[in-house]
């Protein structure tokens, strides 16, 4: 039997998606659950082990031949446990092991949800042919992977590319990380839409405060919503820089609900990224939106799967 | 004939060392001369050509079988090119092609000056069996490289790790490569000095307005010196933090002579490291002086081009 597939779960905080992946990065079967984030750890591997149920029922997992996991983190890849910040009851929980035994002894990988879009990003989507690139998630959070010389870099414990952490303004604003001035501080959805508000931006009839309605008030010229991502810009791109200037990168990929803002964020976030972006080998960066959407958690645990693997790569399956 | 040994130039705005590198990075033979910085380029090849003279006259000269160089940079390692910054008759000159003609065309490895000091500082120094450290000279400005995964991590064009020229502080003081607030705008020694002074530290007797009699006062309890250095220590933290969020290290290692500043550095350091490396994958980073010495610089480039030669490897030397 052809096992030209590879089983995929995304864990988030609101949501367990599973499935069965071809070689292209095309899903061929899908299923998700509520992730029940509120429970206790061993409720929240029933859900998991209810999307595997799902995926063992389809026809094609007899076709799957490895398994893997982009999780919300921290992770910790040496270990193969997950600490999600938002599934307090996973707390060095031993993912890898519980997900191996739940389908029978295939070949696991785990790696973070930013590392998993990174992943997908450079398989299939905006980072495809380029060796040394940043993909980044941002949304409520601001989270990232890093593709070096032509291979995904997790890191020792699959974390790497964590760039909505870095500071950026080291006298800034307490970040609940335990840091000041970081870049999730400032460009993150609920960041941008916070000081539009802070700044005098009134909402519309409908209420809506979200980054999305910031961005629309942004397209429509209101100053303070401009601003706001402008702000967000800078900070994007002083850490986008700081990541080129530290490792090399040419091209920094940018998804999530903010990275979806359009010219109200790229424009500026170009502007700015020159101002930044200065050493010689830096100045050819570009930025770019992402390719692959919501399921790319999914698509990029896959590819993980196989790029991690030294015994098969993407082009074998 | 045994082919045992590694020559290695070490260029700079100052001076152009040249020695041969046994396997255990002892330097069996040495010189060099001063760089005619403000000469045009053919001037300065002329220095390199008699460092290599000086070299090709040693007994020894016939066991090297690979040739390392470590500059100031730019470089452009996939070019075969350097731009020293203090070296204005060289832009985008071919350094390799030219070292490669003198020698009678032995096989030439070119690397940054940062990533030099990294692959000294893990072959033989304070990084030695670390696969994931960051090593940084502090001194009149700030340099450093990586070692990612247990190899050196110089990048497409040589100059990752170039952590002095990324921004800690996006509204800070513009630094003179084009951006703002630049860990070596507050943490490189004439900063240290310069901050100091405007804060009213007043030298002693001897005029000494270096950073090296900054730390003396600082020692002696001087409250402006012990400032300066704290806000050097917390702007590397920021820095060093960043690097470690981006790709997970778990040593910096700091040289040059700010680095020789003891305690009164590396005590507001590691405190300052705590504040701004937060997260759960970076907290067991720590930081240690450097322990190559000038030499650094030749070791290292003896050390990268082993380390990048496929065909062979330090042990194997």
């Amino acid at each position: 039997m052809h096992t030209d597939l590879v089983a995929a779960l995304d864990i988030g905080g609101t949501k367990i998606a599973g499935a069965l992946v071809d070689g292209h990065g095309r899903i061929q079967a899908r299923t998700q659950r509520a992730t029940p984030a509120r429970q206790d750890g061993e409720t929240v591997m029933q859900a998991v082990e209810q999307v595997l149920g799902d995926l063992a029922a389809s026809p094609l997992w007899g076709r799957a031949s490895v398994l893997g996991i982009g999780s919300a983190g921290p992770v910790d890849t040496s270990a193969g446990t997950v600490s999600p910040v938002n599934v307090p009851g996973w707390r060095g929980f031993p993912l890898v092991e519980r997900v191996r035994a739940a389908t029978g002894g295939l070949p696991v990988e785990l790696i973070g949800d930013g590392v998993a879009i990174t992943a997908a990003e450079h398989w299939q989507g905006a980072a495809r042919g380029h060796d040394n690139a940043l993909c980044m998630v941002v949304s409520t959070g601001v989270g990232g992977g890093l593709v070096l010389g032509g291979r995904l870099h997790p890191g020792p414990t699959g974390n790497a590319g964590h760039i909505g952490h870095i500071s950026v303004d080291l006298d800034g604003e307490p970040c609940p990380c335990g840091a000041r001035g970081c870049v999730e501080g400032l460009a993150s959805g609920p960041n941008i839409a916070r000081r539009a508000l802070a700044d005098g931006w009134l909402p519309g009839p409908d209420g809506d405060t979200s980054a999305a309605a910031v961005a629309d008030a942004a397209r429509r010229g209101d100053p303070v919503a401009v601003a706001s991502f402008e702000r967000a810009a800078q900070a994007l791109a002083a850490g986008i820089a700081a990541t080129a200037t530290l490792v090399e990168i040419d091209i920094a990929v940018i998804g999530g609900g903010v990275g979806k803002a359009g010219d109200v964020l790229f424009a500026p976030l170009r502007k700015a990224l020159a101002d930044y972006a200065t050493l010689s080998f830096v100045q050819r960066l570009t930025v770019v939106p992402a390719q692959m959407g919501t399921d790319a958690g999914l698509v990029g645990a896959a590819a993980a799967a196989l790029a991690l693997r030294p015994d098969t790569t993407a082009a074998g399956v």
